[in-house]
This record gives structure tokens, sequence and C-alpha cells, in this order.
């Protein structure tokens, strides 16, 4: 979800310029309120400065949990200025997340520059994803209709990540192996918890607090999706769009949905493709034959079908409680939709 | 903080075991919520269990936080089970903080035990208390007259962690010294935010949030007079009873409060200590001195006047806001008075 926003949804451009516009001097004003050592890593991390505190141009990502607060909020009635605190919450969260998935994941790169603590060192950077973190607690502490979005995400958030790391150490196939359920419920807690609490916080702070816990559920099918189509990218992804190398889920061996899809088909391309797993993907050439055997064995497709099950299911709840949602609509359509 | 509670507390034993008592099936409710990987390592962190999750004697610290919203909450009038949701979060957010500060500082050892990183490794041990973090605030979410407390505790937090990091980067002396003032405000963040969330927490939901502001000033000031005693045992203290070597402090060169005021002092023996700190503590000859001189500058003595007066502020409240606060008083007088 970081990047630029491309050309094939030009009426979200300005949707999402708008929102960011009224987001970021309120998220300046909160970090701004940081020790100036964790304000500087703040700043960093959201791409306002380089590592020595000078200024440059960009600037955070597409903030997009952001505008689903404020879309919601306006679906209800509501000006987008009134869910502002939530929308700032939703990214201080997001940023926390990154911040401590990098040292996790020991990525060392993140929207194209060092990771944060490869910039600042593992524990500057974990501290400033606590601050990032408390700063974001202390946006709704106040507001009982919209704080329990926020902590259910944060702990689903942080369930979804120790899932996926924990599924780095089980089999491919076997009585241990992971289910597609349990990839889906991984998903809803890692990618879906925070779309889902941006969602019912903009409806909540929009002042209707009875669809909000509809929301959640939207959001969270759609980060389902999202994740799916991910995967989708990770393996068949252009590089020059992902900022991947071509087919990196697989050399990494990440239990992506393609994958565990095409394991459970069950037929002689899965079973190829079990063995191969098994005995781990070494080189290009086995690389390449892992991607064509997940695809023989319908994994691509049934993910695909999947994500468009998991879309659908959140569209038709915007549809149902927000006869006013267009813009939201369309967001979330075009989130998901980058596959195609 | 940790450790056993001495026999010169008797009655206090009786106090803290009571909520303890409480407590303990409470935060394994809460901890029982979270995937099996984090739980575990959360029955390590408290106490509960050895690394491959077999249960074990002993368990958690002495529980004085939980105790002080227990008590803070008896003291307005209501039980202390009125107050339970609260003292699970701050338990939960002093867990976090020790996962998280024995990253930052690489402490390998935590009440005599593995640290949380040591045994399971930075990443795991990361998320294991950001988990904890995420099921504090999943305790008080709903609670808009608690919830506050514990955002603003959180964030001071972490602000007065990131001071004390930043501190060890500056000079003894010269314009950019650490100032008095600075150390407290550190130790008000780092030490006191959670006590004094503790006592707010308590009486709030013990049903007189009218009183939680004080209590949270209350609690603050008995942080600072409590790290105070803390800098004084690091340098003096038995390492029998510390756990730490003798002058431990002075050995990692931390801007403590006594040596701070040594200096201040401005005399022969500030002078003479500041050139021995400007070439560095490097053997025991060196740094045996350098505690000598502190308690000649009067660094010791100064120490020990502010903690008093910080304590007497802190029990100057409870003296007017609870009356029948006599426990609550009883434990945060012993808290501070190990140090005689």
């Amino acid at each position: 979800m970081d990047g630029n926003i491309p050309d094939a949804f030009p009426s979200g451009v300005e949707v999402v310029t708008r929102c960011r516009r009224l987001l970021e001097p309120a998220l300046r004003d909160a970090i701004s309120t940081l020790h100036p050592w964790a304000a500087r890593m703040a700043a960093f991390s959201m791409g306002w400065s380089d590592v020595d505190g000078r200024p440059r141009e960009g600037g955070v990502g597409k903030s997009l949990r952001p505008a689903i607060v404020m879309l919601s909020a306006e679906a209800v009635g509501a000006t987008a200025d009134s869910a502002l605190p939530g929308a700032v919450a939703v990214e201080l969260v997001h940023a926390f997340s990154l911040a401590h998935d990098d040292i996790i994941d020991r990525d060392e790169l993140r929207r194209h520059r060092a990771a944060l603590w490869k910039a600042y060192g593992v524990g500057p950077a974990l501290l400033a994803g606590d601050a990032l973190l408390a700063l974001a607690v202390g946006q709704l502490a106040g507001r009982p209709a919209a704080m329990p979005y926020l902590s259910a995400a944060l702990l689903e958030l942080v369930q979804g990540q120790t899932a996926d790391m924990a599924f780095e150490q089980r089999p491919w196939r076997g009585p241990d192996e992971v289910t597609i359920d349990e990839y889906a419920e991984m998903a809803a807690g890692k990618t879906g918890s925070l779309i889902g609490a941006a969602a019912a916080i903009g409806v909540a702070l929009g002042g209707a607090p009875e669809i909000a816990d509809r929301m959640w559920q939207m959001g969270r099918d759609l980060g389902v999706a999202f994740q799916i189509v991910d995967d989708v990218l990770g393996i068949w992804g252009d590089p020059q769009i992902t900022g991947k190398p071509v087919y990196s889920d697989l050399w990494r061996e990440k239990k992506t949905l393609p994958v565990l899809a095409a394991l459970a088909s069950d037929g002689t391309a899965a079973r190829e493709l079990s063995a191969l797993l098994a005995a781990g993907v070494t080189d290009e050439d086995s690389v390449r034959h892992a991607a064509r055997l997940v695809e023989e064995a319908g994994g691509r497709a049934e993910a695909e079908a999947l994500a468009a099950r998991y879309m659908s299911s959140a569209l038709g709840v915007i549809d149902e409680c927000l006869p006013d949602g267009g813009q939201l609509r369309e967001l979330c359509t075009w989130l998901v939709n980058r596959v195609s």
C-alpha cells in the first residue's frame, strides 16, 4: 500500500490528495510533541526528512487508511475534519507497525529508503515505534466510541504478525500444514484489522457508531482481499511496480495464499510442487518452475477468486450501510483492483 | 521495584499478597487470549514458566503498580475488584516496558533470569512486548475515565526512556550538560508516569474521577522520589540487595541524580569529580574515588533531600485527598524508604 497512486484511479488522486492535505498538519503537530530525537526518527519514517533531519520533498505514503477514516465519516454525513484524530491515529499505528516489522523481518529497505532501524539502530527505532504507537493511542483515549476499534486493531495486528512469523516454522504439507482458514485469519489480523478500524472509527467519529461493527468487518474483509492480491503480486507482479524482485515471495518460501491453494488442490501439479518445496527453492530455474506449478495447480486462479469473494463481501456492506459512500467505495475498489 | 518484599514492611506483605491473588487470574486470562507463541513469551516474562513453557514456582514481581491501583480504589470506598482491569493494564504496560527496555539497553538479565530477547530473540521479544501493550490498551479502551491516564503514561514512559537514552550522549559539564530539572522530568516520565497512572486509574475506576488528576501528579512525584532512591542504591547500595555490582551506575557513566547534584555544587570536590569523569572511569580505584567525590561534593545528601521533598509532596496529596488511604500511604512510603 505504498508508492504512488496510479493513473488508473484519476478521481482517487484528487480524493486522496484532499485527505492528505487535511492529515499532514495534524500529523506533524502530533509528532512535534515528541522528544526531539524521537521526532526526528518519526519525520524520517514519514519521509519528511532525511537521516540528518534535513527536510525533503515527498512525504508519507498514500495515506490510504486515513483516507478511509475521512471518507467513512463523510459517508455518514459528517465532515472529514470531524474524524481527523482517527485519521492521525491509524496513520501513526501504520507507521508504528512498519517500524517494528522491519526490525522483526530484518528488512533493510522501506519505500526505497533505509528502514528506520537501519538508519538509526535497533534500539532507537524500536523506541520510535513505541512513541508513534503512544501518540496514536493518545489521539482517541478519550473517545470511547472509537477507541475500542483502535485497540482491537492493535491487538489483531500483533496477533496476525505473530501468526505470520509462526507460519514460517510450519511445514508445507502434513498434519501441521497451514490451512487456508488460518491464512485468512492471519491476513484479517495483519492487514485487515487496521483497515477495519479506519472504517469503523470514521463512522463512529462521524456520528454513526451503530454501524461501526459492520464497517470493522467490512475493512477486515477488504484487508484479506488486499493481502491475497499482494500475495499474487509478490509472485507474478512486475518488479518495476512492486519494487520487489520477481518471484520474491517464492524465494523467501513465504506461506502465501496462491501456494497454499495450489498445494491444497491435490492434483499432479500440486504433488510436484510439494516435492519441489520440500527440497527447497535454490535457483532461478526451480523458482520459475515453482511459479508455473502454482499456476498449473490452480493456485493463482483460486487466489483471485477468493480475493474477489472477500472484496464483494466488503463492497456489499458499503452498499448496504452507506448509500452515500461512493468515494469510499471507489477507493476500496481501487485498493484491491491493482492486480488487473 | 522487583524482588521480594522485605521484612521491614510486614503488613505490606499481606496487602500486596492480597492484591496479587486478585490480579494473577485476571492477568493469566488476558494473556491466554494471545497467540500461543506470544502467550508463552509473556508467561516467561511474568516468571510463570521457563523458556520451554514448563510451569515454574514464583511468578510476577511484587506487582506494586497493580497494588497501587487496587488500594487507590479502596481508598475511595470501592472494592479492589472494581479496579481490576486497571490493575491488569498497568502490570501489562510494565511488562511491555521491561521487554522493550532490555532490548534497547542490551541487558541480558532480568530478575536473575534471561531477558526475554535473550531467551527468544530480538524480533519475537519485540513482538511479545507489543502484544502485552495491545492487551493493556484493550483492558481500558472502553473506559474513558481511566484510559487517558494509561495513554498519558504510555507516552511519558516512552518520552522518559528516550530522554534517558539521549542523556548518554551529552557531556558531564558545559552548556549542554544535563540539568537537575531535566533529570526530574525524565524520571517523572520513565518511572513516575506509570505509578501516576496506577493511582489515577484506581480512583477513576473506583468512582472518584474528580481526584484522578491529583493522584496522577502524586504518582509522578512518588516516581521521581523512587528513581532518585534507585540512583543512590545504584552507587552505594548493597550488591546483595540490589542484585547489581557495587558502584554499577558509576561504571556505566549514567547521568544519575547524585552525580548531577555533585557536579552542580561547584566546589573543589565537584571540580575534581568533573575532571575524573571527563577522563573516564577506568578501574576500581577511580570508581571508588568518584563515589567518594560525589559524597564529598554533597551529591548523596542532595539526592536524599530531593527524594524526601518529592516524597513529602506525594504523601501530602494522599493525606489531603484520601483520608481512608492508610494502606496506600504505607505502600508508597515503603516503596521509597528502601534507602534507609
